[in-house]
């Protein structure tokens, strides 16, 4: 049995925000087993597990994925929606639209140092909509 | 419930490819709520989602996964099955081997933007086999 | 109708090892069709699909990721828990705290050539807990 609902995400500035409570807090009584998947409904923005305590986790994957898919790279031909558009494309496929998590005991089954990141790569993104499925 | 089957995608050349109707035309009537899961049973392709609309993002995909593991790197090993074996190896893990996509409404819940992709990492790489799940 | 439990894999050296059979071993009799989702609990380790045969290519995955995200790079900050820490983070974010595979006539429905990856980041990274769902 599933339940499949949209929900939102504020905006975000450029780089990647722990959101687990911003999405527990939207999700109804979770069963005694089962799944929860979170799919974000954009190409230039993702999803993704890690650590949930020291800020830095979070500003050094910034540093990174700038680093690896640099804004404005000359070999990118897909331009015209500003140098940060085409590496946000590659980032989201990079770390995925969508997390699966598991569901034990009516919680989230995530490890004691896991937490959701909304990974927004745009330098102005916006809302963000994300489809919830809970599979019970 | 699940219903799980395989389908075939056919021959596609070294590259991305927007495969969301290829998929989409071997599926059932889907459930008013519920997944789809695509999981290819390769490990030198991958599916991820991504942008629907212009072919440069493929194209600039192309470039930049050719730059980040390049054919033939001197550091590899397996190198037996030709230059661009590991590389696809390597790619087909950092992109995936399956998409899970929401259903809602008896449709999937993607983005206005949003497609599947086929990344085909191989020079000659034939038919891919895909795995279709459907959680309802 | 899901099924979710806790597993355990014992310590892995630093590298990439093919776990399919130790996970296979740990689980129920599969459905005829359904779901497998393994789910690593931890945010310096992860899980992938790759190629299940020849023993280089898990070398040469860690020979690629080692050089893509390098132990002590200048540019991370995180790095009170040792040089392997934060690039344990981000590798653990590119190849996904989960795998879902599809099961079919009671088997996982992979590919011949694929099996699963246990994806061991730390220099001394102890048991891993993983948590199974299956969906039926």
């Amino acid at each position: 049995m599933t339940n499949t609902f949209n929900i939102q995400l504020p905006f975000h500035e450029r780089g990647f925000h722990l959101v687990t409570s911003e999405i527990s807090s939207q999700l109804p009584d979770l069963p005694a087993s089962g799944l929860l998947v979170a799919f974000i409904k954009h190409t230039s923005a993702a999803l993704t597990i890690n650590e949930n305590a020291d800020p830095d986790v979070r500003k050094d994957f910034s540093t990174f994925f700038n680093r690896l898919v640099p804004d404005g790279a000359s070999y990118f031909d897909h331009v015209l929606e500003g140098d940060d558009d085409m590496p946000a494309h590659v980032k989201a496929s990079l770390l995925g639209a969508s997390v699966t998590i598991p569901i034990l005991n009516h919680r989230l089954n995530l490890g004691i140092w896991q937490g959701i990141y909304l990974c927004e790569f745009r330098n102005v993104g916006g809302c963000r909509n994300i489809s919830i499925t809970i599979v019970e």
